[in-house]
């Protein structure tokens, strides 16, 4: 049969480099900083087999039947008190649904508001899905550079002014992934300023939030929110289990119902028994002791990847120091490709990502690279921070 | 704030009437004929209850974790296996990936596809959830009769004939939903010459097809393919349990491919838990055993039902007779607006759904409705049936 002639707004969309990397993390013996992946022995294995084995014996027909749209209202219920002990209560005029993982949010966000062409200004680096989420709908993405201190808001200022189709202003203030940094509040109440004054929405995306180890919270920018600007995205994938594929979307209620209808026709409605799960998680088994001792864990193993990339990296390479989260970034600097440093590093059994796949601009090469801490071993973190360390000396006498 | 200006897509785009009427199925004491739900009485909840402890017992950092995009292998290997025993082998090119839901694979193989204004032809009626995929990207829908033995292939070919811009065709050749209608092997053929002859694909989409209770098989498209010409959607919910939500894509590998991409940016990947107890289930349940035994429990019920209609109903009301499936299909006549009907009903507890939801023409005005005979109890089988023959009644005496 013939060539198929796709899309338009998807015949250049390519898989991300982090998802294909995936498939080579099964290679016996490769130690891997490249996913976003949670520490696996935080996962709560033990009482999630409790409460699975309660919900399909106590409550079968209700997890295996059709669900609504909307979610599972009990988890509904929970995730808005969460939200609320964080100071992010949901504007009057606000409502909130759950969705398959904070991507999925992304992504039907997306596809109500943004038709072929229209922009949406994003931080620079950024995070991958989200910006393949953007293009697979043919946006334009305008790229804000980031600052020790989150995004530059004189920079988006300037691009707000001078693009006039820009719906939305995506950021991921806490913990940005890939950077790590997390916006300050000053910049937190000018974002919300300036976006008011173009009358363009904030996208925040907070997967990380809950996963402080150091420094004192900053408070979401939705919980400055005084006229349902912000659309807020959250998750359980790193809180609870990214596998079980459960997110939320808080956002005044115009559009959370037309994202209802849009995720009606994408997935009918998320997987009910993972919803379940997580509600009856939340509801008996301590889990905010448990995620703060995650979040505990990650920042031993960060301290650990930085302390050995002291020991094993030159004095030049740049990094950043985040408070929480899942990633930090660092810098080879002398125009070294860090797609070609991420394959040398693959060939030495270490997997990490470079920096150009989270560029809004493709075209774009840079030395950058992510490393993420909270899935490998102690042991393994030394192990693999010590073979990079080697192959940016390698460099070094080219 | 200022009204949002929602995505050209989406603006015009209205839930689902069956999904809503869902809301109203927590009603006390209500009837429902209207969801495409399987009889409760037939999920494996024992069965899925002792998988899933094993599974977070033995392998809960698998579960737990992120997955690839394309699903769960041996997931993947099983399907594949399922479809062959079926006579559904892939053709070489083809592949296979897993979807959350049926649902989900209909609407990223639009997305994949259509562009504005391109055109997709469709049984008139057809699956709302179809439809409503296909109208979120703004495709033309061109809509082809339904005949007793399936859609009408002539008319299908002059609409082909007439629009260059036609991308497949969508059919749900077996147990159709809403008519219950199976497309004749003949017209299988047929639809397959013509779909060549246009350079068209065909959306199979074909949740029903393991659930017969009367007749004989009729291979599906699929089988008959012998140029990947044929994209094939199946699913888990209607032979498991659909609040798992998964399904699957066999299709040309390109397709699959970027169908895969679009999956990425969606959802990431299906729960893996959920893949992992459908797998297990599979593999150690006697499920092909389970799966007769359901058909078998709801052709009594549709047996019964079309039982009821001959006593309760009066003679000038035709009924579609289904070999197996969910549905049926009645037609009141006499220019009455079925919506109309379906909210009397609705006034007597019986829970039905308009056929207007099943109109590619949604202007259109149908004297149809559709019944779901699987879900309700032989009980409320005949209640519901008798209360909607009373109110069929109360039209004649107006």
């Amino acid at each position: 049969m013939e060539n198929i002639e796709f899309a338009d707004r998807v015949k250049d969309l390519r898989g991300s480099a982090i998802r294909e990397s995936f498939k080579a993390l099964s290679r016996p013996g490769i130690i891997s900083f490249a996913g976003g992946m949670p520490a696996p022995e935080t996962y709560p294995a033990a009482e999630l087999a409790r409460i699975a084995d309660d919900i399909l014996t106590n409550h079968a027909v209700t997890a295996l039947q059709y669900g609504i749209t909307e979610g599972y209202a009990p988890l509904i219920a929970q995730t808005e008190a969460r939200l609320a002990k964080a100071g992010i209560a949901g504007n009057r005029g606000d409502s909130l649904i759950i969705t398959s993982g904070g991507q999925q949010a992304i992504e039907l966000t997306t596809k109500a508001l943004i038709n072929e062409g229209d922009g949406i200004a994003c931080e620079d680096p950024s995070f991958v899905g989200a910006l393949n989420a953007f293009r697979s709908y043919n946006a334009r993405l305008y790229p804000v550079p980031m600052e020790r201190d989150g995004m530059d808001v004189g920079a988006l200022e300037r691009v707000l002014a001078e693009n006039q189709r820009i719906k939305f202003i995506y950021t991921i203030p806490t913990f940005q992934n890939p950077s790590g940094i997390t916006m300050s509040l000053e910049k937190r109440k000018r974002l919300l300023d300036v976006a008011a004054r173009y009358g363009v929405f904030i996208l925040e995306d907070n997967p990380y939030g809950e996963l402080r180890f150091a420094g004192e919270d900053v408070p979401a920018v939705k919980s400055m929110d005084r006229e349902n600007r912000v659309i807020y995205v959250g998750s359980y994938s790193k809180t609870v289990s990214p596998g079980l594929r459960v997110g939320f979307l808080l956002a005044r209620s115009d559009l959370t119902e037309k994202v209802t209808v849009c995720k009606q026709v994408s997935d009918v409605h998320s997987n009910l028994m993972a919803q379940m799960m997580i509600s009856a998680y939340l509801d008996g088994c301590d889990a905010d002791a448990r995620i703060a001792a995650s979040a505990r864990l990650n920042g031993k193993k960060c301290a650990l990847m930085r302390d050995c990339m002291e020991e094993y990296f030159p004095g030049n390479i740049t990094r950043t120091a985040p408070e929480g989260g899942l990633f930090l970034w660092c810098d080879l600097g002398g125009g070294v490709d860090s797609r070609e440093f991420a394959a040398k590093c693959l060939e030495q059994n270490v997997a990490i990502v470079s920096g150009a796949a989270a560029m809004p601009d493709t075209s774009k090469i840079t030395s950058a690279f992510r490393l993420n801490f909270s899935m490998a071993s102690e042991e393994n973190i030394e192990k693999g921070i010590k073979a990079l360390g080697e192959v940016i000396k390698g460099y070094g006498k080219r």
